[in-house]
C-alpha cells in the first residue's frame, strides 16, 4: 500500500498514528475485503463447494488498486454496506464462468467483519510493538533515576518523597498491563467471520464449518467455532483494550504536562526544532505530545460508550448498532496508536531535571517528613507525646515559613530527645523511601516477563 | 470550494452529509482561518493599530487554494495547533513590509475558534434548512393521514388505536423543537473569538475591544463581549443542539425501521433502484436510511460525552480538552446533518400502507378497546360491574382467540345491557381517538410558527 | 417532607446536594405523583369528566406519608413502573364511590413524567439560586482583584500576565451562561404530561385538551400543547443545562486545584477545621471541594451520553430508553447541584495570595513580556531588527537564568535604542494588560443583567 | 449483614440486584474497610512492625454495626474521603495503648481501594454464578428447540430460516464469553492495595512488601506485586467485564422484546401474577424484564465512559478521577448484576411459541428460500439462467402476494427443469439450515467447558 494512503489531513498528524491510518485506510479496508473473497473462493474450491477453476479467477481480480473507492462508497449509500457494491464490482471483473461463484454462500457482514479483523490484527500488533518501545523507555527511566528524589504528589499536593524512578515504575506497570490487555485481545477476540445470510452457513450444505476452518487457516485468523454476527463481544473486547492503552498513555501524559508546568519544571518532552515553542513567547515550552494524548483519551472515553452500546443489537444483524462500529473502531485504533506512539517518543527522549525535583521537594520545609520525625521521636518519648510535639513544631514551621529541622532543633522537648544529627537523619528524604527499590525492581521484572511474549 | 472537497470516502456517503463535509473540509477550515486573518488585518488597519497598507496586502494572500494542506498538517504536529504553521506560511506570502502585521495581537486559538464559528454558522444554517424540509414532509403526512387508524404501541406492545397522522404529528413536534434548538444555538452560541495570547488583548493597547467589535462586523459573527478562550459553553451549546437534532431524527428512524419489519409492514422508506435490496433475498427491503440515522445517533451519544468533558479545561487554555473539540465537533456536524438529510428524504417519500395498519390493529381482537367497552357498559351496570364483566370477556377472547365483539355479544350480562350495535360502536377504534384531531392541529400550527423564523 | 429524607449515605455528603436529594427523594417523587393524581381529579371534576365528589375524596388520599415506599418499589418490579402499584394503593385508600375515578384517563407515564417535572422545577430553581450565589462571589473577586497581577497560563505554561480579577471575570461568564441555560430550560422544557395510554387522551372524549390545560394550571407547570410521551427533548434539554452548570463549576474547580498546588500556592479553598487536612501530613491542604466537583463532572459526562440516547425510543413509549432516564436525571440533578453549591462556598470564602501570584509571575524572568519589549524597540529599530534582537536576548536570559531586563540592559544594540527605564517600563506587566479592565466590567455588567431575571 | 441493607428504594427493585446492593451497601463498604484495618494490624503485628497486642485490640473494634454511617459520611465531606473519619472513629474505639497503631503506615486510598476489591470479589462471584444460571437456561433452550424453525432476521427484516435453537446458541455464546470475561477480571484485576501516603510504603521501613503479601493472604485477595494507587487499569478491567455482561444480557433482552411484539408473538417472558400486565389493556403483556435490562445497558454505556476517563489521573493520587470511580463502580455492579439476574429468570421460564414462529416464517411466501430454489435449478439450467428465472418468479410472487412455490410451479421454464416435488423440497426451510446442528453443538460444548471453571 502506498505510503501516503490515506493522505494526511489537517488534523490527523497532530493526534493519530500514520501507520494505523494506513492499516485502516479505505484502500486497505477494501483490500482486506478482497482478501476475504479470495480466501473464501480458495477454501470453497478446496472443499469442492465451487469449481476448482473459479478460485484463481476470483483471486486474480482481488487487487484493491483496480477498484474505484469513491464509486463503491457512493453505491454503498444505497445498500447500506460497502460489501454489496464491492462484490458487484468484483463479480464484473471475474470471467463469466467463475463470476457465479464470487462471495459464494457469504453475506456482506462476513466480508466486512473479517476485513476488520484482518486490519485489527495488524493494528494490535503495531500497538504491542509501540507499547514495548514505551516500556523499554520507562524501564530506562526507572533504573536511571532509581534514587532521584522528588515529591510524591497526591490530590495535587506534595505528600511524601518518592523517587522519579518509582514514578517511572508506576508508569511502566500501566504500560505493561496495557500491553498484556492488547495481547489478550489479539488472542481472544480476533477471528474470522463466516455465517452466510443468517449465520447458519445455509448455502454451504454440510460443508460450512469445514470451509470456515479452511478460511481461517488461509487468512491466519482464529476460527471462532461459531457465528458472531450478532454477538459483538469480540469487537468490544478489542475496543476495551484500546481504551486501556489510551488510558495508560494519558495518565503518563498528564503527569508530564504537570511536571512541565512553569512553576514545577521537573521533566520535559524532548525538544525539537519548532516543537511546542512560540516565537512571541520564547519561554514557553508547550507539552505538545501530552496535549495530543490527553485530547485523544477524552475522545476515547466517548467512543467506548458507543462500542458498549453496540453490544446490544437486534436479532441476526443489528439495525444501527453494527454500522456504528465501523468508524468508531477506526477512530479508536487511530487514537490509541497515536497516543502510544507519541508516548514512546516522549519517554525515550524525556528530559529530566533532577536538581529541580530536589529543589521543589525542599521547598516544603521538610514537612512531608514530619511523620518520619515523629517515629524517630516516639522511640524516646512514646508515641502520643511524639505526635503532639511534632504537630506543634509543624504548625510553627508553616506559620514562620522556616524549615521543620530548624524549628525542631530549637524545640526544647524535641532536642532533649534527639540530637541535631538525629533530627537531620529523620528529615532526610532518602531515609524515608520505604520499599522504593523493591517496588521498582518488581515492576521492571514484571515488564521484562511481559515483553518476552509476542 | 470545489464540489469534491473533501473527496468522499468508503464510509462517509452512507452516514454523513456531503454538504457539511464540504463546509468543514480541511480546505474550508483553512479558508475560514484565512478569512479571520484578513478580517483582523482590515479591522486593525481601520483602527489605526497596523498600517493601512498592510491590510490589503494580507488579504490578497488569504486564498486557501495557495496553501499546502498536507504540509501545514504535518507542521502542526510540532506546534500542536494548525494556526501556527498557517500563520507562518501566510507571513511568507505577504510582502515584507506588511508581513510583520500578520496575525497582529492574535493567538492561535483566536484563529481556530473563529474559523470554527464561521463553519458552524454555515452548518447550523444547513441543518435549519434540512429540518424545515423534514418538517414540511411530516406536516404533509400528519394532514394526509389524519384519520388513518393504526395501533398505538407502548413498550413494543399494541396499546390503544391512534392514527398515523397523530404519529407523524409527534414526530413533527420533535423536529420542530430541534429546529428551535438549532436556531437558539445559532443566536446564542456563535461568536467571534479574539483575545490574544492570554485573553487580555494585551498587544492591542486600549484598542482591543474596538477591534474585536469591528472584526465581528466584518465576519458577520456576533461580538461575544468578552473572551471565551477558556469558557467553552458556546461550543457545548452547539453540540447539544446537534445532539437534539440527531435524536429527533433517530426517534423517527427507529419507528420507521420497526414499521418496516416483515411482520408489520406499515410504512417503508422510499424505494429506489438498488436501495436496500438484496439480489439473493428479493423479499428483503432493508431500512437503509433508518439504519444510518440510528448508527449516527449511537455515535453522537459518545461524542456528546467528550464535549461535556471539554467544558472543564485548565486556566487560560486547556491542555487537551480544547484539542479534543476539533474533530469531535466536525463529526457531530457531519453526523447530525447526515441524519436530518436522510430523514427529510425518507419522510418526503415515505410509503404508507394504511390497509396494513388497519389489518394489524384488527389482529388484536378488539382488545385495545376493552376500556371503551367498559365505559359504555358502566352507564348501565355501574363501573365496578362493568369492569368485572369486560375483564372476564377479554380473558375469554384471548384464550379462544376470538374477537372481543363476538365474545361480548355472546355474554348474557353484557348483551343484556348493550345491543350488538352498541358493542360494535364501543369497539370501533375511530370512536376512541380522543383529541387526535386537536393534537395534530396544534402540532402543525406550532411548526408553522417555528418555520416563520429564520 | 422531613429534613432527613432521604438519609445521607456514606458517599452522598461528599458530592451531592442534600437539598436536591430531598427534592428528588423517593418520598418526594411519590408525593409529586400523588400531586398529579389529586390535580387530575380536580381538573376532571371541574370539566365534568368525573363526578364532582370524587375529586376531594381522591385528594384526601394523596399524602405520601401514608404509603409504603418499599412495598410500592417491590411491586413496581412486576409492572416495570412505579405508577402502577401507587395507583393501586391510592385506589384502595379512596372511598369505593370515588375509587373508580382515580387516575381517570391517565397512564403511568403521565404520572411519572409530570412528577419528574414538578421535582425538576424545584431543582432548577435551586440551581438558579446557587448559581446566583456563585456569581455574586465571582463578581466580588473580579472587582476586588481587578489589578492583582498573575501569570496567564495556556497549556499549563505561563504565557502573558493577566490579573486575578480577569480570571474571575472569565469564571463569572461561565456561571452567567450556565444560569441563563438553566433558566431557559425551566422556561422551555418544563411541562405537564397528559396523554393517556397512547397519547391521544382517548378516555377523555373531547375534553382531553381542556383537562390538560386545567391540570397544568393547578400544578403550575406549562401546558405543552401536545403529547410528549415519545418526544423526549424536554428531558434532554434539562439534562444539557445541568451538564453546562456542572461544567462551569468544574472549569473553576480545576483552576483552583491547580492554583492550590504546593508549587503554585496562589489561591485556596476556604479553610475549615478538619477540612482537607491530614494529621500525618500537616503541610497538605487538599482541594476537597474541587475534587468533588471534578469527580462529579466526570460522572456527568457519562450521564449525558445516556440522556442523549434516551432521545431515541420506540413508538408511543420506549422499551428501555424511558426507564433509563429516571435514575440518570436524579443523578444529574444531585451532582450538578452538589457542584454548584460547593463552588458557591468555595468562591465566597476563597483565600487569594496576591503576593504569591506576583512572585510566580516574576519567576519567569520577564520573558512573558518579550513581545512588549519588542514592540517598544520596534519604534526605533524597525520591526524585523527588533524581533531579532529580542529573540536573541530572550535565549540568553533562559540560558543564563537571568532576568530579561538585565540581559537587555547589557545588550549594546538594545540599550542604544532604549534606556533602562524604557526597558523596565516595557517589561512591567501592569503596562501590558490590554483591555483587562473593560473585559472585567463587561462580564460583571452582563452578569448583573442576567441576575435581574428570575 | 442484614437482609434489608440497604433498604430497597422506589426504583432499585425494578433494575438492580438486591444481592449486589447488599454487597456494596454502605454498611458492607464500611465493614470491608474495617476488615482491611483488622487484617493490616494482624499482618503488621506478625511482622513485628507494631506490637503483637495491638492487633487483637484493633480487630475487636472492627465491627461495622458499631459505627454511625451518617456521621462518617457527613465528616467525609470535610476530608473528601470516607477513610479519614472512619479511621478516626476506629482509633477512638481502640484502647489507648493500641490506638496509636491503627491504620499504621496506610493511607486512605489503601483502605478504600482494598475495601472495594473485597466487595468486587463477591460481586464478580455472584455475576459468575448468575451467568451460569443463564447459560444453563440457554443450553436447555438451544437443545430443546434445536429444530424449531423460525425466521432469521437481519436489519429487522426476515432473511433466511434459522431454528430457535440456533438463536439460543448465539445468545449462549455471548453469555459464555461474558462469564469468561468476568472470571478473567477476577483473576487479573482483583488485588489488595497497600502503599502508604505516596505508594512507597515509607512508614514500614524495609518490611512493607512483606506486610503487603501477608495482608493479601489474610484478606484472600491477590498480592499485586506493586502499588496501583495511580494505575487504575484493574478497576477499568472490572468495569469492562461488567459492561460486557450487561451487553450480553441486553442483546438477548432486545431480541425477546422484539419477539414479544404484538405482531410477532414468538416468545414471551415468563408470566407471573401482575407481571407486565395492565388492567385497562388486558391484551398487553409488557416485556418488563427486557425493558429493565435494556434501560440498564443504556446507563452502563455512560458509566463506562466515566471509568475510561478515570484511567487518566494526576500523579500519585488523582484529584477527581479517583473519586469519580466510587459510585460509578457501585452502579455498574448493581446494574450488570441486576440485568443478568433478570435474564437468568427470563431464560429459565421463557415461553416459546414454535407454532407462531413457523407461521411468521411462512408469511414470507417462501421468498427467503429463493436462493435455495436457484441452486436446485442451476444443476439443470446453469447458474446464470437459474438466477434469471428465480428472480423473475420472486418478483411475480411479491407482486401477486402468492407463494413462490405456486408461482414457480406455474412457470414453464422452471417446471420443465424441476418437478413440483423438487420445488417443494428446495423451498422447504428445514432443507436449508446449513450447519445449524453443528453450530448449536459447538456453542453448547464451549459453554460446558467454560462452566467447568470456577
Amino acid at each position: 500500500m502506498p505510503q501516503s494512503d490515506p493522505p494526511p489531513t489537517l488534523l490527523s498528524p497532530i493526534f493519530e498514528s500514520a501507520v494505523v491510518r494506513a492499516i485502516f485506510s479505505d484502500r486497505a479496508m477494501l483490500q482486506a475485503m478482497l482478501d476475504f473473497e479470495a480466501a473464501l473462493a480458495g477454501a470453497e474450491a478446496d472443499a469442492g463447494v465451487i469449481p476448482a477453476k473459479a478460485a484463481p479467477a476470483i483471486r486474480r481480480a482481488c487487487q484493491a488498486e483496480n477498484y474505484d473507492i469513491a464509486a463503491i462508497g457512493a453505491a454503498a449509500a444505497l445498500s447500506g454496506a460497502i460489501a454489496v457494491p464491492l462484490v458487484k464490482a468484483l463479480t464484473e471483473r471475474v470471467s463469466e464462468e467463475a463470476s457465479g461463484y464470487v462471495h459464494w454462500g457469504a453475506t456482506s457482514q462476513d466480508a466486512i467483519d473479517t476485513a476488520f479483523m484482518l486490519c485489527a490484527k495488524r493494528g494490535l500488533s503495531l500497538l504491542s510493538a509501540e507499547l514495548r518501545k514505551a516500556m523499554l523507555a520507562a524501564i530506562a527511566l526507572a533504573e536511571k533515576h532509581r534514587g532521584a528524589l522528588m515529591a510524591g504528589r497526591t490530590l495535587l499536593q506534595q505528600a511524601l518523597p518518592i523517587t522519579f524512578g518509582h514514578k517511572a515504575a508506576v508508569w511502566l506497570s500501566g504500560l505493561c498491563r496495557a500491553r498484556s490487555a492488547i495481547r489478550a485481545a489479539a488472542r481472544e477476540c480476533l477471528a474470522v467471520q463466516f455465517g452466510g445470510a443468517a449465520g447458519t452457513l445455509a448455502a454451504l450444505g454440510g460443508e460450512g464449518v469445514k470451509v470456515r476452518a479452511a478460511l481461517a487457516g488461509i487468512l491466519e485468523l482464529p476460527d471462532p467455532g461459531g457465528t458472531w454476527h450478532a454477538e459483538r463481544s469480540r469487537i468490544f473486547g478489542i475496543a476495551a483494550a484500546l481504551a486501556q492503552a489510551s488510558g495508560a498513555a494519558a495518565k503518563i501524559a498528564t503527569d508530564i504536562a504537570l511536571l512541565m508546568q512553569s512553576e514545577v519544571g521537573e521533566a520535559f518532552e524532548p525538544a525539537a526544532e519548532g516543537k511546542g515553542g512560540s516565537s512571541a513567547m520564547p519561554h514557553k515550552r508547550n507539552p505538545v505530545g501530552s496535549i495530543a494524548i490527553r485530547a485523544n483519551h477524552r475522545r476515547v472515553g466517548g467512543l467506548i460508550a458507543t462500542m458498549t452500546l453496540a453490544l446490544d443489537g437486534e436479532h441476526e444483524r443489528a439495525a444501527g448498532a453494527w454500522a456504528a462500529e465501523w468508524q468508531t473502531m477506526r477512530d479508536l485504533f487511530r487514537l490509541a496508536a497515536g497516543s502510544v506512539e507519541r508516548l514512546a517518543d516522549m519517554l525515550t527522549g524525556l528530559e529530566v531535571d533532577t536538581r529541580r525535583m530536589r529543589e521543589n521537594l525542599d521547598c516544603a520545609l521538610g514537612l512531608p517528613l514530619a511523620e518520619s520525625l515523629m517515629m524517630a521521636l516516639a522511640k524516646n518519648t512514646g508515641r502520643g507525646e511524639a505526635k503532639r510535639l511534632v504537630e506543634a513544631a509543624s504548625k510553627r514551621a508553616i506559620a514562620q515559613r522556616r524549615p521543620l529541622a530548624a524549628v525542631a532543633g530549637a524545640d526544647a522537648a524535641i532536642s532533649a530527645a534527639l540530637s541535631n544529627a538525629d533530627i537531620a537523619a529523620a528529615l532526610d528524604p532518602k531515609n524515608y523511601l520505604g520499599s522504593v527499590d523493591l517496588l521498582i525492581e518488581a515492576s521492571v521484572a514484571e515488564s521484562r516477563r511481559e515483553m518476552e511474549n509476542d
